[in-house]
């Protein structure tokens, strides 16, 4: 490891720096922190000026954020990480039960504040200007291991619009367009209308935005629907759903696209609301599982 | 590397996301970057919840921040990052010439605005409400190679107060207080008053503060003076000089402290201004050299 001509002891002296009241994780994530920043600074010789752009950087991400945009999460999607600890997270439940739906990253447009719809209802109160093919979204919420429906489950969707915004980024579309919580009816079942979704590049006037031009990168994510499944009683499940018809599947900004999470839209006839047809069913795994 | 349970090609797949027209160095850099930080929330299992709170920290980091305040800096400074990378930047420099003065890191609180003061002055305008011993230093800047004197030279320092605070954190010291910007004379010499400095601890309001409190460390820096000395046609050098009598020699939080760079103050006698002494030759390095 020491294999480097800068002061062997260094990296050491700072992770024994911790005092006996540093809690076993801290300690454990704390000591390998400092060291990968340590044999990154040192393998690649970074010099005080380039780790001051970084320093700049990160506090760009930060000076960008507010509730409504969180660019430190940004700058982690596109370098892999929420996709890694997605998976991280995906793997260790799955190792303690049965393989419930995978999952996928939360992304940075999410609001906690989205009001219940009532099944039926069509999110896309603010129609796109240009372009937007209508789709009928359904599907049941199942317990994973009894198959049985689950009644009175929430099922939380967002999308961008055809202008690649979504409505906290865009002035001209209405509060909570394009997104919607539904509950679950008797049989378990929820339906809405939404628009199919389109590819759409991550905001660039940022860090991220710069990261990907430094590192040739389109700032592109494959056409997706964003769900989050809750039901008490039920472990959260977080998820996106893409078009197998969409030409970025293979190379997201994000790196959140799994072979499991692509979905067919199927031609809908005699509903003059939609020409479109999605089924998707969630799966939810018991606490208790 | 790969001995691991996760998908083997993830990390891969992003660093091969970059395209043709990366730089070489930000290729070496970012794909190194992506490694280190992919492979530390694998060994660690990083969970989402984790993440996110590394996520927050972050971003808070960045709000903090603001022209008199570096708290994305001070971060990395609790980590040791700072100090190793002028540890690189100085090795850097050592294998392409002969040996200048030890560096030692910028540090969070320097102003780009300092203002030039006549030799002689007094850095002290606003005097410490509690304690404060009155020093007289001086010295000259030499070039390195010839040892001669350098005229014309700009010695640039900064301290905090006995209170722990540096001007731009505490409104009742004047607006640069305890720093300033001197010019050698025609026979190198720079000289004036300032304190002796005390320790002090880094502030701890914000999340270099709270991973401090996580890692039970303690916040303080042992006794220093910042001095940024700069002449055209000659490197730079940013340094800190220590006292030998200050009990955080050995634990500085933010891991500045090398043997060379520590000072002694002497008894003053016959001065009515100050009752110690510090001499400290300052050399420099030609661009030429």
């Amino acid at each position: 490891m020491a294999s480097h001509r800068f002061n062997a002891q260094f990296t050491d002296n700072v992770i024994n720096a911790m005092g006996p009241n540093t809690s076993p994780r801290i300690r454990q994530v704390m000591a390998s922190l400092i060291r990968h920043v340590h044999d990154f600074a040192r393998e690649n010789e970074i010099t005080v000026d380039e780790w001051m752009e970084g320093v700049k950087l990160l506090n760009w991400a930060g000076q960008m954020s507010d509730e409504k945009r969180n660019e430190g999460q940004l700058v982690c999607d596109v370098l892999g990480l929420e996709s890694l600890v997605d998976e991280i997270t995906f793997t260790l439940a799955d190792e303690a039960k049965d393989a419930p739906t995978a999952t996928a990253i939360l992304g940075p447009f999410f609001r906690a504040d989205t009001p219940y719809r009532q099944n039926g209802a069509d999110i896309a109160v603010t129609k796109p200007k240009e372009g937007g093919e209508m789709v009928f979204m359904h599907g049941s919420v199942i317990d994973f291991k009894t198959k049985q429906p689950l009644a009175g489950a929430d099922v939380e969707v967002w999308q961008a619009s055809t202008n690649g915004l979504y409505e906290q980024q865009d002035p001209d579309q209405a509060e909570h367009n394009l997104r919607g919580k539904f509950k679950t009816d008797d049989e378990g079942r929820y339906y809405f209308y939404c628009l199919r979704p389109t590819p759409y590049p991550i905001p660039n006037d940022g860090p991220s935005g710069k990261l990907l031009t430094l590192m040739d990168r389109h700032p592109f994510r494959p056409a997706h629907i964003h769900i989050l499944a809750t039901k008490e009683g039920y472990r959260p499940l977080t998820t996106q759903i893409f078009d197998r018809q969409d030409k970025y599947l293979d190379n997201d900004s994000v790196f959140a696209v799994k072979e499991s999470l692509i979905v067919d839209f199927v031609p809908r006839k005699e509903d003059p609301n939609a020409s479109l047809e999605l089924q998707y069913d969630v799966k939810l795994v018991a606490d208790s599982a």
